[in-house]
């Protein structure tokens, strides 16, 4: 989507065919700054520190990696070596683990001599399919949406954390919907949650909607159950890292929370969704998904700019008093009333996901 | 309560027998700093700007508000101004408007000549009275929350914004039973929201905590649906800012989502209050309470120790995206298990309030 008038994606391949190109996410919205991988340690440590973060972009920063540690050294080793580094940068997302996987199956097919260019191709696919997936996540949300009020009138959209182009390589899976309604000239405004604690929606989602103009307000995470009483919330559509085969959303920690209140209100609350973010081999979201527990230091430490303009953090806590950290919960998918993927939107059942994927169908 | 061994209320009068004194929760937890006030402006300024919050110290304070307003000047001019400048400095706490109808109808009936006493020893009554309700919603709420679980076991609680005794004249309301449980050697552990956008529960509840000596652990507020769903929250517990006849509960915004999650996981949900804040004249709290919308740039402005000690102020908003900041939100009765007052426990309810209350019943 646009920066200041100019088109850009997440990540992209550097005039010089083997350095890698990422927005640094860390810096938002206070700096806009593009940060170069040039080592496999480069794109792991991107993950790791979330300069890049959002499943989709961290799959397609995860085949770059593969793509560096081959240009460095095309090795069976050193492709085990990655494979393993990359998989351990962030737990949850299941993203990595596809892209990962689809990368040293080819790979290690190949010699070592063919494997760079074919690493960097695959890498270059990968991205260019993210974006087509999530154009079409938009379409298909947009005709969810676009029935929800007469035309004409404004939508209200509420989102939790950042499903935007941010998260992925561009048009994002939440947002793609509502870029598409701005972009055809439907009225359109977004309610966003600020995130705690990383906030995601304060400084990746009110950033990117402001740069491509979109109107939108930022709100406590505290809010928007309020809002929903009072009717100011068309629908909630959220991301997601991991859906099962049930249809259970693994998303930011509160996402469960807007859930509750849209289905408290009668609003439908949506997911939007890549292919690779289900994981079908899980069927319980509660009981089969590990929640990363992250540093307390998220929670007591924040930044944001000072008096001068100049980026400053800060401790909000009480000394001595400790914090926990969960990053994400799971929505069951009984909260859910649809799910938006790039084939379609679907109940979130296993029969509901099993209409659009047949071919996950298990054999009887 | 306790602050490094030595015993504090929140308010209380000064060895001059005019000035009153209270700490100045805006510093908090960063520095307890105690601020004088000489004039009832100062102590309509200490209410608008939050120096002092919390429904039964607004209360208190605007008692001593007009004491200090009988001691400039103890005209009938004077009561109605002062009555007026104090009713409009937090519109949706209905311990304010008790408070300042009690001191009228008290002060108007006298001469001039004795209103500053009458004023000084009745606002030292409603605190000492506030000091014995919270005592006594203490001892109820013990009852209840004993009951949860085996003697010996911990018990662990949540609590949403601040209801301790920072936000009362001592003990509090939705924290008086944890402090007589901690107080009694029950284990007993807090998970305290850090209730964006004003930080409350993570600036004041978790110092409060801290510093009488209960196990806590600060949370974004994202987090509560979660700890719940994973069966770590034994029993909810709130303070609230205004109550209807039907039990319905106006608290700090967020509280409506931390009780749908309990209500989804058979997590108890007790809102502590005293009876000033129960509305009798009001039925139903999406109709007929006003939320009161506050400034955006407490959303976007946080404060917070630098990296030498120093409190700094930053913002985390990207510049021109706008933010929008309702205060409470209305939490239906039916999520509400009991309501626990000075009297005893009761049902979210008109027959359960009229229980402890009958002489709020109607005529026939």
């Amino acid at each position: 989507m646009k920066v200041d008038g100019k088109p850009y994606r997440t990540i992209w391949l550097g005039t010089d065919g083997t350095t890698v190109q990422v927005i640094d996410q860390t810096l938002l919205p206070h700096r806009f700054v593009v940060r170069d991988l040039r080592t496999m340690e480069d794109a792991e440590r991107a993950i790791r520190t979330m300069i890049v973060r959002g499943a989709p972009l961290i799959g397609a920063t995860a085949a770059y990696g593969m793509a560096l540690a081959m240009a460095t050294d095309p090795s069976d080793a050193m492709l085990a070596r990655a494979y393993s580094a990359l998989l351990a940068s962030r737990p949850t997302a299941v993203n990595l683990r596809w892209a990962l996987d689809d990368l040293r199956a080819r790979l290690s097919a190949l010699p070592p001599g063919d494997r760079r260019e074919a690493a960097y191709r695959r890498a270059a696919e990968i991205c260019d399919e993210d974006v087509e997936i999530c154009r079409r996540i938009g379409e298909h949300g947009l005709a969810e949406i676009k029935r929800l009020k007469p035309r004409g009138e404004r939508l209200n959209a509420l989102t939790h954390c950042n499903a935007g182009w941010l998260a992925t390589v561009d048009w994002g899976t939440a947002l793609a919907p509502i870029y598409q309604a701005h972009n055809s000239g439907i009225p359109i405004h977004v309610w966003v949650d600020e995130t705690r604690p990383r906030n995601q929606g304060a400084s990746l989602t009110a950033w990117e909607l402001g740069k491509h103009g979109v109107p939108h307000t930022v709100i406590a995470d505290n809010a928007g159950g309020h809002l929903m009483q009072r009717g100011k919330v068309d629908f909630c559509i959220v991301g997601t890292d991991r859906t099962t085969r049930r249809g259970d959303v693994c998303n930011k920690i509160g996402t469960y929370l807007k859930a509750l209140a849209a289905h408290d209100n009668g609003v439908p609350f949506y997911v939007g969704l890549p292919y690779p973010s289900i994981d079908w081999t899980i069927e319980d979201g509660h009981r089969d998904i590990p929640i990363e527990e992250r540093s307390a230091e998220e929670l007591s430490r924040l930044s944001g700019r000072g008096e001068s303009g100049e980026v400053l953090s800060i401790d909000i806590l009480p000394e001595g008093s400790p914090a926990a950290n969960p990053a994400f919960d799971v929505t069951p998918a009984r909260l859910v009333t649809a799910l938006i993927t790039e084939r379609g939107a679907c109940a979130a059942s296993e029969s509901g996901l099993l209409s659009l994927y047949p071919e996950q169908a298990r054999a009887a």
